[in-house]
């Protein structure tokens, strides 16, 4: 298998497509400009690829209303990084210079504001009063969980329950509601909906350690990120947890000095810190953790009958160990 | 009459009480304090009383469900302020330190999108698919003024046209929506939706004329606002634009060399500039404009027939001519 996400090129073209289509609504060139600049930018289109793929696995065909339906969490998506990009002052995404880099904190806010709206009519739009519900409890777990983030940004907080607490809001939320949202659409039972909300949720996690693992362990070739940014940032990631709670003498001081330290000086202990972290076994760990959530995703599928959807959402999990970018 | 909003004392009260109310949504602490401290901070409601006293136009009784709806208004109103505040790097909100001082831009990013999304879900929910259109729209146009004008940045565009399709989506825009929501929870017609529509586009530009003369004339004691804030960011507003464009030979020297200098100079000249455009009949022309605008905004009340909520809205309109805050 040379990569899972070959066999959904065509629904990511047709998802592109439809969304160029989409953004022709609008009318100031300029802000048309950062919007194309800020999605067509070598995204790999997950969350809109689940709320199609959750749809078929209902046994709804490909319909150009669902593709549009879809579009809300690229667009989603894409506004929350906009938006995340002016917070941290980001110079690069996805190797690129930010937008707000290439124009302004104001362009990028408002550009952000924009998919905003247009993600919530589409949802209200195409998929009712349901879908809006499920994606506007999504944002706001969004928020709640950035907040959770900001009240706790004085202290170090080491728990595993807290780690988890912060993903699920954080990354979890919005790929459960791009699932939820497919058999919404499909007029899937209620069960059918938990059933597909807890894979994305699940597949969400797992995408998320494996980020965190690439942080570490990456190619900066093949992802266009440099690694260590998380540990330069003092983030508290799975890899990095799981080392602090065993008990590894020196090594845990070395850690806990660093992390009191400055992001100068974390920088250039990274490849020290890695080894550290490798020796107690956080790589292994967290590789061990995103496995779990993968299996229990798959579970979640078990209810559906086979269908070419359901191979595809299996690739998918698997892409999600596999990836190296 | 002491003031017209007086009359509206308790259905701003409702408003508040049932904002309060529904605010309790929210999980985290620190993002109800923002939000709160963003909300509770002597807002005048216009918004969200329109939506109420359009839907009582059209014969619809009050309704916590109403009132809810009309929440809607208020909180993306609360959104556009907030998101403004971080790229004005305002200092001063209402006379108070501007949130993003008293916490930090992250915080009130955030803290907009939660509004922006609860507004979306209101909207959705109690008011139904024409509600989410008509609230999207105006995002909508809101964030495409906005970019209209950073396209202007660099040239000063002295047109009143142009002056006035900003205005359009900037302030009159969202009044309009909340008008035309009104209309559309008491199932008025199309015709009815369209004049409540109109009046409240009309009202949104007169209030921001009026907003541009307080800029120049008003008390700061009554507004807590100071005065020249337009005239030192270099703000082509309507007195200034009008001023502009009469022969005033060498007036006109004095007012662009002001604008193509620095703030330091605009806020030092400001008594100066005041005079020139007094002389040129500036405040008066745009007096005139704010009083044609409320005007025909009346005249788009006459097809509803005699009411209390045709009587305050008449004295609503009146109040944005008079008010001196």
């Amino acid at each position: 298998m040379k990569s899972s996400l070959d066999n959904m090129r065509p629904t990511i073209e047709k998802i592109d497509a439809i969304m160029r289509h989409d953004l022709e609504v609008i009318d100031n060139p300029l802000l048309a400009q950062v919007i194309e600049y800020a999605i067509f930018n070598g995204g790999k289109r997950i969350r809109p690829m689940l709320t199609v793929l959750a749809a078929g696995l209902c046994g709804m065909d490909d319909s150009e209303d669902l593709y549009r339906l879809a579009l809300s969490f690229e667009y989603l998506h894409a506004a929350s990084l906009l938006h995340d990009d002016v917070i941290d002052h980001a110079k690069k995404r996805r190797g690129k210079t930010a937008a707000n880099d290439v124009w302004s904190n104001t362009h990028v806010i408002l550009a952000g504001d924009f998919l905003h709206s247009r993600a919530m009519r589409l949802a209200g739009t195409l998929g009712g009063q349901d879908c809006l519900d499920v994606i506007c409890q999504a944002v706001a777990a969004m928020v709640e969980s950035e907040f959770l983030q900001l009240q706790n940004a004085q202290r170090q907080e080491l728990s595993e329950d807290y780690y988890f607490r912060v993903l699920r809001g954080k990354t979890a939320s919005l790929i459960a509601a791009a699932c939820e949202t497919g058999v919404i659409f499909a007029t899937g039972t209620m069960e059918k909906r938990t059933a597909l909300a807890k894979f994305g949720a699940h597949l969400g996690l797992s995408f998320q350690i494996a980020d965190d693992l690439l942080d570490y362990l990456g190619d900066p070739v093949k992802t266009g990120k440099a690694v260590g940014n998380d540990f330069q940032e003092g983030k508290m990631t799975l890899p990095l947890l799981y080392a602090l709670r065993q008990n590894i003498g020196k090594d845990e001081d070395i850690l806990l000095e660093l992390l009191a330290g400055t992001p100068s000086q974390r920088c250039s202990s990274f490849a020290q810190v890695r080894d550290i972290i490798a020796k107690a076994g956080g790589f292994a760990y967290a590789k061990q953790q995103a496995q779990g959530l993968i299996n229990e995703a798959l579970l979640g599928l078990d209810i559906f009958p086979s269908s070419p959807s359901k191979e595809i959402l299996a690739l998918l999990a698997a892409y999600v160990l596999e990836r190296n970018k």
